[in-house]
């Protein structure tokens, strides 16, 4: 049998391998290049520009905690922002909750998306729900144009290089703040705590810039660099421990492969660690 | 610069590498091959048989869990029983409960004390503190021999391959049961979820024929395959998480990298599909 291995090297010194059976699909977009390959490991892989964005097996992790930390936070959410997320998985989330009138995707390549409702049904397989409106199109550009608009808006981004890079500033994230109705909530992947200590430090500064509530939180995810992941929920005033309704969670985690009610409380519990990097040191205090 | 990287291959088909600055021991002993390298991303690493144990920069996370979850369910541990551990750090976090009096580290593998007493300071460090008694020993045959001895037993073993295996059988987890005192509690490692779900759900099956009480937590350790890892608190009737001292746990997470209250209690939050491993079945529930 051939020895063919897919491998994704961080910061040249890290590097996390799968065996590969298969290799599905191998293209280049006007942004990036996309393949899907399908491992023993984890199943079928969606990399973009050789780095992994999501798997068969670990993306019920991300997707769900991306999504059901700020919707259920916010007491009725009817009209829903993902940016990024073309392989559907957040939006598949965000349609479980029964108040979603409206989910726009905000991806800006339509390969991707293309790319993965052919070949990762579990995850894509709800974009065409007609609740679904789909934007091929630069989510700072797009969200730059939106104001009062969405209930949530979930940045479900690469990491801040390539095409993701603009969606990791403060002028972006502003944008997004005007986006919001009233009660609006907003949560996005914030990094790796492990990996890149100083890049999640740096998003979290630019969010408290820009958002009145701002809380990090945390898990496993395990194709990601540094295994430990963070995503942020920010609000002008909603809190993501506070107002849960909890029979409304109840009855989506029975939808879940992670979220639970017990889980919501868990994942804002920051090892040490993870809290000293979001301490504002001395400096910033006395400004 | 010469590209040297050392990799851990795991069931064939999931492999992690780490770029190598400087290899710093090499050995075999009588029971396994002892290996220290110096990692970019990590700092020096300990591997035994070409798997990854621990590394400097994320020891603490395996190493404080294992230890302060039991050792604060109990009022008032005075004995305390590691059983494999050789490079030292779970007992450097028994001693920061100024309770102990004795702390009995039985290893299998002196040559692993040693390496790691030499090359792994910050983790090693602590093994010369005069509470310390050091036992070169096989931790099955050692335990057989305990009657009613210990106030806390935390079995900090390797995969249930070579010779940690048989610290992963129901006769083995009789043994410790009978070690233990009256208030008695155990922690264990119990393996990935991610990566080996049928064997967590066999540890798990085992301490559940053998201890009353029988609770599983969680955390990401970066540097075990998977990602997301599980530790077993066990005893006769305390629970890990009632009867906690607010003021000795704030205390203690002073002292600490990773633990703190809140994280106390997040740990034992499962998501879905870990609990799901450890639900007993249909058959069982007849059984």
């Amino acid at each position: 049998m051939v020895d063919l291995w897919v491998r994704e090297r961080f910061l040249d010194r890290f590097e996390q391998g799968y065996r590969v059976s298969d290799v599905l699909h191998l293209s280049r977009s006007e942004f990036q290049e996309i393949s899907i390959v399908e491992t023993e490991a984890l199943g079928r892989m969606l990399l973009l520009d050789g780095m992994i964005m999501t798997t068969e097996r670990d993306e019920f992790i991300y997707h769900e905690l991306i999504t059901h930390i700020p919707l259920l936070a916010h007491p009725n959410p009817r009209r829903v922002l993902v940016i990024g997320g073309g392989d559907g998985g957040t939006i598949r989330e965000v349609l479980k909750h029964p108040t979603v009138e409206k989910a726009v995707l905000c991806e800006i390549d339509g390969d991707v998306i293309d790319v993965c409702r052919k070949y990762l049904p579990s995850i894509a397989g709800k974009l065409d729900d007609p609740r679904v409106e789909t934007v091929v199109r630069d989510g700072a550009a797009y969200i730059a144009e939106q104001e009062n608009s969405f209930d949530a808006i979930l940045i479900d981004s690469t990491d801040p290089i390539g095409p993701g890079e603009k969606l990791f500033t403060e002028s972006f994230y502003r944008s997004v703040l005007a986006a919001l109705r009233e009660n609006g909530v907003m949560a996005c992947q914030s990094e790796s705590p492990i990996a890149v200590p100083e890049e999640c430090r740096r998003i979290n500064r630019l969010l408290r810039a820009v958002f009145p509530v701002v809380q990090v939180y945390t898990a496993c995810v395990p194709t990601y660099p540094g295994g430990q992941w963070t995503w942020t929920f920010c609000s002008r005033d909603l809190r993501p421990l506070e107002g849960i309704n909890d029979s409304v969670a109840d009855k989506l985690a029975e939808s879940c492969k992670y979220y639970n009610r017990q889980v919501h409380q868990a994942v804002f519990a920051l090892p040490n660690n993870v809290k000293a990097l979001f301490t504002p040191d001395a400096a910033e205090v006395r400004a």
